[in-house]
């Protein structure tokens, strides 16, 4: 029990039950496979099992810990499964847990480089070494006009950058006054979620979204693009944001950078690209084709937490020209004044995203980088593109499965001959077996399975557990009307 | 060294190092007491301890754990330190980091109820509980109109509030078509500079933010705010939105949210009231009058990472109507469709804030309730505010200083009768001791000086050490010229 004076947990148990957690967190991993990767709860059920309000007096932390096991665990989707193939992944590591519970266990707070100077300079430093490791324009470099920054998911980047393109574009017709609603932004019909959210926050408006369409590969095709563009400047609107996305979500579609930059360097609108997943492959130079043309974008972003093992939040943006960012965000009030801002000679974070608190999130991506080197990390990528391209190969080879698109690295969309009922009761009955877990997306109107590999811990025999399971349930399709 | 064919951390490795992390963090607070608050690194100092490129080979994890010891924590401010009294505090415990780190091993994303049910399920609950435990209105459990959410911090929620209030306002004239150049917000001119971001960030532009005058306590003065919105409407403006404050950043004034909250009604203009730090306090009865009106307003947010030993990030937003919530922040493509979301039987927390990806934040959250006890959270903020009422009284015994607010709670503002260079002066020469660690703002024009109690191992001997530094330089000061 805790110091009876203080309530506090005393220093001596947290070491003891820091073991425990530490402890319970390695068991987890021992036997995550005996597990059905989709929790089986129903809606309701885990509120159900708890008490209807907060307790009055303090309780055991072993009763806690029982309770996680009991409670929380039939209510977790195994994210971390090696038989995860749902979605994007959302990775970890052991080093990356250990730098969080550092983080966490120091509790600064990093808005300022006055508030702590090591939080800001070890994630400026982390975030050049990425530019290196990852072969980015040098202009992302914090030692020349840009810099990175960690946020916490691709979405408030993408929004970051949205509003740094809106400012430029507004700069002379309506600063400080607001959106004149003849802002226009532009990205594929194929793109995230996230940037018709950004639009609607930003002001911009749903309306003034143009989705550009894609070509058979699912790309966006540049010539739209222009037209649009033309479109809208015929019209007197205002282009201020281009997203082209590098790696979509629903079918891993590589916008083509270059082609895109050019167009946006021509008529002077913000390019920002969302490589989320797909940045990561970018540490081995055979894939970093997929970026082409990054040097002619004002804005870039890719989450480490999808698949460079470190867990989540944990998204780098990185930009061409911090004063534009700094510029967009900046608000100082009194409290926060101090000599080191006013110096000049150092980076405060706040300034480049939405919250103004922040944590030490650059321990982590620290903590990961050192601990498997920069061939830890490629090992891995070039592992999951193998095991990605050998299931894509099977799905050729299989007469009843056809590719939906194509697969340049982890993520293959295929889908059975017998239409979307087919398909979604191949997908219904694999994840339910708890044995796997796949999701869906739409491509050509058609319901599409996905299977993207990207946790840490899949290896061979998990991808051919997966190609078994699903052989079986369209054997057994065969038996169904 | 890690599993040579997989470069992975194994989980035994994990256990011997998760011991060498938990041990160092034990250590860390038993001799936090001895460091300087204030880091004495030098811009740039950290990051010229550090390799200018990442490593190609892994390494071990005993030489990053050195390194975190050697290299970053000279530039660390503690801001766990009992001696910390500078912005607002950002506490912790230790329930609180364990609840941390089992949520990075966990790693689910918690995104959509779907994606792991108890990671939505847990945090819905414990947000009932907070009402109940704060004499929150009841509209804003989810079992009611309302419910609440973990956001990152109190500038995001204030955010999502304006945005709500911006789509109510224009539901009718701009609908989708975004920003029409004629919203107006309204605010304190004591808000926080977090309402002048979202302003930015929401289109609206910062001249159309109105910084409502104040009372000689630095209050929002309603009859202000009653005739700005009048004269708003006069000029055919649409007011949309008003954010109260209870507890201001700079000198905890607490607006008077009922008048202000039947202003709102009486236009129809969503008011959102930010009690970042000071909302904890209504843990107690007794302080409960600070957000008396609150069944006025439309949203409110407070953030157990400041006060309620929970480490950042922490932000609980409420809202009354759900519905006007999700309308705002929706967007819902194919590869998120799931059968849960369209029985409409759950919750889907990245309807409810800007990014889509989220943490199982929830578990700290339930992990330092349950340790602690309403019992226990009461016993502390009783004593931060016993302790800061204690440091005023004798701030207004003093003849060389004068409290320069009034102080309600856990902050006390106060200055020197010599004016701003000595109040600059004493505050230099304070924080650079390393003794404690002091910050600064502006009241009436005056540089003004803030003592905020709120760190979790702060006790009597601290502040009386305080006090006694205060005084050494007040003395000081009577042998400068």
């Amino acid at each position: 029990m805790a110091d009876k004076r203080s309530y506090h947990m005393t220093p001596d148990e947290f070491r003891r039950h820091g073991r425990a957690v530490v402890d319970w967190i390695a068991d987890y991993y021992e036997r995550i496979e005996n597990f059905p990767v989709v929790s089986r709860a129903k809606p309701g059920e885990i509120r159900g099992s708890l008490p209807s309000s907060a307790p009055e007096h303090g309780e055991s932390f072993e009763s806690m810990l029982q309770d996680v096991e009991k409670l929380i665990l039939p209510g977790v989707t195994h994210w971390q499964s090696p038989n995860f193939y749902a979605y994007f992944p959302s990775n970890n590591s052991f080093p990356s847990m250990l730098g969080e519970l550092l983080s966490a266990g120091l509790g600064v707070q990093g808005m300022l480089w006055a508030t702590s100077p090591a939080c800001t300079e070890l994630e400026t430093h982390v975030l050049d070494w990425l530019v290196g490791m990852l072969g980015l324009p040098d202009a992302f470099r914090s030692t020349s006009t840009g810099g990175g920054v960690i946020q916490d998911t691709a979405s408030s980047a993408s929004l970051c950058a949205l509003l740094a393109g809106r400012e430029r574009a507004t700069k002379l017709a309506s600063n400080e006054r607001g959106c004149d609603g003849h802002l226009v932004a532009y990205t594929s019909s194929q793109a995230h979620s996230s940037i018709e959210k950004a639009v609607k926050i930003a002001g911009i408006g749903r309306e003034n979204l143009r989705l550009v369409e894609v070509d058979r590969d699912f790309a966006m095709r540049p010539d739209a693009l222009d037209a649009a563009i033309r479109q809208d400047l015929a019209a007197s609107r205002l282009p201020c944001f281009v997203c082209a996305t590098v790696g979509t979500t629903s079918s891993n579609a590589l916008d083509p950078v270059r082609a895109i930059g050019e167009i946006c360097r021509r008529h002077g609108i913000w390019l920002h690209v969302d490589a989320a997943m797909s940045g990561t492959a970018a540490l081995c130079p055979e894939f970093r084709h997929i970026q082409d043309g990054l040097d002619l974008a004002d804005s870039y972003a890719f989450n480490p937490h999808k698949w460079m093992f470190t867990n989540f939040d944990s998204n780098c943006f990185y930009v061409r020209d911090r004063k534009a960012l700094i510029d967009t965000l900046s608000v100082l009030p009194e409290y926060l004044r101090n000599r080191a801002t006013e110096s000049g000679a150092v980076i405060d974070y706040r300034d480049w995203h939405i919250p103004l608190g922040r944590r030490f999130r650059a321990l982590k991506l620290w903590f990961v980088i050192r601990h498997y080197g920069v061939e830890g990390l490629r090992f891995h990528v070039r592992r999951h593109v193998e095991l990605a391209q050998g299931f894509a190969r099977w799905i050729r080879d299989e007469s009843r499965f056809e590719l939906a698109a194509p697969a340049p690295l982890n993520l293959v969309c295929f889908r059975h001959y017998r239409g979307d009922a087919a398909n979604q009761r191949i997908m219904d009955r694999l994840n339910s077996s708890g044995d796997l877990y796949l999701t869906h997306t739409r491509l050509d109107g058609r319901l599409t399975l996905r299977l993207c590999v990207g946790q840490w811990q899949t290896e061979l025999r998990h991808v051919e557990l997966a190609r078994q399971r699903i052989g079986e349930e369209a054997a057994a399709l065969e038996h169904v009307a």
